[in-house]
């Protein structure tokens, strides 16, 4: 199996992030993992304002498997590498981690790129495919 | 196959709950899913306040497929079902269907009851398996 | 004074709306007039789909002062009254009242129309001050 | 009038925080100077965990003057200072600084410490006056 890079970013959890039973609502992982593609389109000098970048796209699915619970404000990490690629969407596979290193939860979001006007699919370029070629993982692995 | 009961909870879409490309969020799925969870509750007359109710339990597992999106304010539909009822676990099934009738989205989510204290995980009590009985889908369907 | 019209929007209070000390959180409440003011803009007929509405405009302040805390999933009411229209602002004033009738917050928001392009502001039209002229308090009273 | 000082919290301004008409919305603000209390706590060695703390409290008044829109990705900058503290409550002074330097708003929050139990205010113990005083803007001056 070839090597492939994983990128990491940085976030915080805010005391308003917890919920009554005082863990991370559930769904702030959905919004975290998001957060740390857009870090990640930043990190390779891309994203939604930039030129010729493959904007927009839909998220398809989404799975977020928990496994520990976080109790507090500190700042986590979240984990981006790409598990496959297809003609029009790309499946991201994220680590949410705790401030300990303690993996909360993994997961996975798929995007389709579409036609900002038809909201077809519409192939990836090559532009886009070499873009994140490094943070593909291969073969490709079920979450 | 048994017939089983769906139960369905009517949820506004806000304007401020779509994203800058239009669309509801995708994270906010997850939360109108929970929310449904909770108008079921209110629904058999329980809640996390109730004397009795088999409460905290936690998220484990979030599967959200995105099938239409939404793009306006509108009242949307999300149905509850129960795809299998373990021990500790019970598996929700949930659809959100827009306001003309199209579905929107499919997924699941997984609670585990735990103990209050500890965190461990506790069965599920006689009455909360008699509670949502008639809402399990028999034999379980994978989703 | 003459008399003039109060809208009522009815607005749901969910669970995960309660922050970690088990009430309402504060920033909801700014969310929670902004939705009354989009009900009462469907109330009219309008809205900012709708051709011919003055669409877009920003808010340019928000005050809340929070009376009674509200510790519990409900059935909300927010009201919407004008309490002055001047030539490209307009501020409204809100109350939340809980499902007992309480007065858990009042406070206001002030809306300025800008131009779609330049993001300067324009004044309102004429169909715009026709359309909530009975909402308006008269003479103005400050909050 | 006497020095004071102002502590500056860093925060992410992510693509989900903006709205459909591309700005950061208005109800973030508000969650933003939360934060930024916070994070002012952390940076005092304190916060809602930290025995002997002066917690809970509660807010009692919000208001947010917004003065230029943001409209991008970005690390923005909200300042912390204390414009008054009385018996039970403080007033907190925030401004809310792009990543160009421009003020996006100015605004206040005030909060009440609340006992636990009863809900019924309760004056700040002296560990809490000495811990927060070189932030105190004296003579008090209006927003």
């Amino acid at each position: 199996m070839a090597n492939h890079k994983v990128f990491y970013s940085k976030q915080r959890v805010y005391w308003d992030m917890l919920d009554l039973l005082g863990v991370l609502h559930n769904a702030r992982y959905v919004v975290m993992f998001e957060r740390a593609r857009f870090d990640f389109w930043a990190h390779l000098g891309v994203g939604p304002e930039a030129p010729g970048f493959d904007w927009p796209y839909l998220v398809v699915r989404n799975e977020v498997n928990y496994k520990a619970a976080i109790r507090s404000e500190q700042e986590a990490t979240v984990s981006v590498e790409i598990s496959g690629i297809k003609s029009s969407s790309v499946t991201f596979r994220h680590t949410l981690i705790d401030a300990a290193g303690v993996v909360s939860a993994e997961g996975s979001t798929t995007l389709v790129r579409v036609d900002a006007e038809s909201g077809r699919p519409v192939p990836w370029s090559d532009n886009f495919r070499k873009l994140v070629g490094d943070y593909v993982m291969e073969p490709e692995r079920p979450l």
